[in-house]
């Protein structure tokens, strides 16, 4: 597996050129009835409307060949595999295998790394295990009762995906059970959390791959003396997710231990025990599978080379073509579905952890920009807030705009001829519209300019298996542009730097080793900011 | 007063030639002890450090010299006295004065716009009495038990702002207070908040200046429907803010009507009844008056000329630095506090629908970058998700950090010498290091380059005065960077084309008049996503 430099592609040079005269939406023939039909795809359960980008057929044959060209397909298929593509070559790094799809992949045999899809399998079936023996009452409290609340104690990937995915799905919770979510060090979050919990009732679910970040281990005292205040046997109350033989792997501690692995990035791991394990807990083993399910079908249709008939792949491109030619800096990613109001914070780690890059596999510097600025909030909430900036604002911001046919609950009403739903949706499509076209106006505050890209993602409803396969879409745009633009998605190095500062400057406030000198920098920061 | 175009003042040219070469964060004496002290404002109860911009003192003389050309403290007294400044020259527009600092100019006699504040301690006074009686006892439930629960019903400015000031309080709530909020027409967030209420012990809050907001009144009647369903009456149950004599503003059908006026836009309107009955529910009238307190502090403050004592001025032309000088897209908002969460949300809304525009006063097209995409997420949050791309990324991303010293709710723990909070802050501290100073290493992943522009905005403990300072810091910020570039801040016009496009499809799903024509670009959209 050999990855060339972004710019050396010639597919490059030939999108660059047409990037001069990009597709005019607002022309008269710009969007058309035969346009909006040609340019769909229809892909696992999804269907993508991208009619509404800047492009034109020509464009969308000189991406595939850039596609081709930088072999992201090649790229996808050896990933699964278990190649060691978290690396940089001829310096330290990682050096590890890229594997959250063997989480789920699951269901083939023989499954495509069959190491860690046996690993998988085997923390399913102790996760099987511990909800049978929540639901016959075989582990509950000291007084005997089930528990109804599982709080997950961890940060960043162990944090935001099963958060964003426990939201999604709370219409589906098995009745009694809930869940709840400690991320920040800021003490008032575990203190805000804490003080509307049931303790008694409440099992804390602490994650950390490495048994030691920061954040978590510090929320977990807190939990702990919370627990002992009152009168309640922590180990009782805890269960751990982290790696095996990690500090936090220790049955006299936890009341069940569950293992990530080394090769699943904690921005990749919603499908593997670390949001599982939470997942299960308040909708039941049966939903974590066809959560599963969901994304293992998209692992699958992502090997398909067609840009036009692979959703993630497509995505991809599109973003490269809005990024890269049109120079977009930003992507909005704008749900019409309150039950995905954290997904696109999710997104924003995924991918700007992943893609946030300066540096080529080969160690250069790249020559290209690399990934956008994520961000997004839900529709049509975001209709009364941001979009002002999108329709008529000096930055051009490309949407990708989701949504579904049907509600989760079944609770609407129609009101003027319409139930919410189809006023939710139509908004959606009629954001896209508008985006696209714009229109002329004698007014110039009344005039949109239109020709803003952006395109429609759609599915019938947002069940677990929806959910597994949207994931999926993303994580897989998201590995295709990292290894089309030839830098490591799956490391993190630009966190380290502040980590270093931070303990100094904690140092300094320990009145500790002294190993910040009088006058450091630490120290005068600390000293302005009024912290000593 | 009169406004002229960004690009006529002298300062621009001399900014633009000192862009060349900004102040080098990274150079061996970039970042010293004494700049860090020298680049530092206090200001109603706020600190700034800013030594970490890339600006000497000849850039901030160059930006107070734009200040002062722009005419921008002219500007803002003669917002405050009520100059109608919500206009487009020459063209049809709202033509409003623009007055949400009436509200909280509840404090001095004579206040600066009598009128507007007059009517802004009327409604204080109703919302008095309204909280006395329900405090009392007067105002119950038909089997006489008091209410508990406040849902506010709103979208927009009448849910992002006063739900970011609710969690960035609720450690004040009154025993037994708390409050919900629902803004989407997705029916699912009616339906997953009316499922974990008690509605018998519920109010809820409508909230529509106009009385006719599609998403709002929707959302009413169903929490009319599940009210009926479960045996209660509606006017027991309803309160309303609204425009007076809007259709909202009915006495046989709400508890109360609380009023807003036309001088408050949407987005400024946290501090008007729009924020203070939900609020005033949940906290006590007192809370209030300090939130209002608080934000007239700042509204007085924002008046001097000299942009290194007068905090949302700086932070104003130090993003001006930075947009339009600098060229970069985005301002990333990142509060070290979980109670902020949700502040980036409202702030997103009240900038980038502010100053989202492309025309000027006198309705010319603008040859200069407007607002900025404005996105943010908590601390340390943040920093195991997408720092990655702040700190390593291709695009550069100005930060403004906001921490507090202190923590809300005093639970808090040492481990390893120092408290949650200590942690919390030295992070927020060696992020802002580590951003300017960068780090060169052999290894070219773990190389830095510095050079990332940030500020840090602290303050000792977020409470209801700070709170309140803080959100005018910010209202004052946008304003005067929307009279800089010479736009109205204060319409949205930009929302327009996608309501008329919504309604058209949503007749055509009506099946009703047919007025979107067989064939229209809206039937297509409906028919290829499904939806017809």
């Amino acid at each position: 597996m050999h990855f060339h430099d972004f710019s050396s592609h010639k597919a490059v040079a030939k999108l660059t050129a047409l990037a001069r005269e990009p597709h005019d939406l607002t022309a008269a023939d710009g969007l058309t009835a035969q346009r909006i039909s040609a340019f769909k795809t229809s892909f696992c359960g999804f269907d993508l409307l991208y009619g509404t980008q800047r492009v034109t057929s020509e464009t969308l044959d000189a991406l595939q060949e850039l596609a081709d060209e930088a072999g992201l397909i090649t790229a996808i298929k050896a990933m699964k595999q278990g190649a060691v593509l978290n690396r940089l070559e001829g310096y330290a790094c990682e050096n590890r295998q890229v594997l959250h799809t063997a989480c789920r992949d699951v269901f083939e045999d023989p499954s495509q790394e069959l190491d860690a899809s046996a690993k998988a399998k085997q923390e399913l079936a102790k996760l099987r295990g511990f909800l049978d023996d929540l639901a016959d009452g075989k582990i509950v409290n000291a007084q005997g009762q089930p528990f109804t609340t599982m709080v997950q104690v961890g940060i960043g990937g162990s944090d935001l995906g099963p958060r964003a995915l426990y939201l999604a799905l709370k219409a589906y919770n098995l009745p009694t059970r809930s869940a709840r979510f400690i991320a920040n060090v800021d003490p008032d979050d575990v203190a805000e959390v804490l003080q509307e919990l049931d303790l008694p009732q409440t099992l804390f679910n602490i994650v950390s791959k490495s048994g030691t970040t920061l954040e978590t281990l510090t929320n977990e005292r807190l939990v702990r003396g919370a627990l002992i205040q009152a009168g309640l046997e922590p180990a009782r109350h805890l269960v751990a997710v982290t790696g095996e033989g990690s500090p936090m792997d220790d049955a006299a501690k936890y009341l069940r231990s569950f293992y990530m692995y080394d090769y699943i990035g904690g921005r990749y791991s919603a499908t593997s025990m670390v949001g599982a394990v939470t997942l299960g807990f308040a909708l039941g083993f049966d939903a974590v599978m066809e959560l599963l399910r969901g994304a293992h079908e998209v692992d699958l249709a992502a090997e398909q080379l067609d840009i036009r008939a692979n959703i993630p792949l497509l995505l991809a491109m599109l973003g490269i073509w809005n990024h890269n030619f049109l120079g977009h800096a930003t992507l909005a990613v704008l749900p019409y579905s309150q039950a995905l109001s954290r997904f696109p914070a999710h997104l924003q780690q995924c991918d700007m952890e992943s893609n946030g890059k300066s540096v080529t596999r080969q160690g250069a510097a790249v020559g290209w920009q690399t990934g956008p600025v994520v961000w997004g909030e839900p529709g049509t909430n975001g209709q009364h807030a941001f979009y002002q900036l999108i329709h008529q604002g000096t930055e051009v911001v490309p949407v990708e705009f989701v949504g579904f046919r049907h509600n989760q609950y079944g609770r609407d009403l129609e009101v003027e001829g319409t139930s919410s739903q189809q006023k939710l949706i139509a908004n959606m499509l009629a954001q896209s519209l508008a985006l696209a076209l714009g229109k002329e106006d004698d007014n110039p505050a009344r005039s949109f300019p239109g020709n803003r890209p952006n395109s429609v993602l759609m599915a019938d409803r947002l069940t677990p298996r929806t959910m597994g396969a949207l994931l999926a879409i993303y994580e897989h745009r998201i590995a295709f542009q990292g290894f089309c633009w030839n830098i490591n998605s799956f490391d993190q190095e630009g966190v380290q730097l502040g980590k270093v500062l931070a303990s100094r400057l904690l140092r300094v406030l320990a009145k500790g080793s002294g190993s910040a000198g009088e006058g450091s920098m630490e120290e005068i920061m600390l000293q302005q900011s009024g912290m000593l």
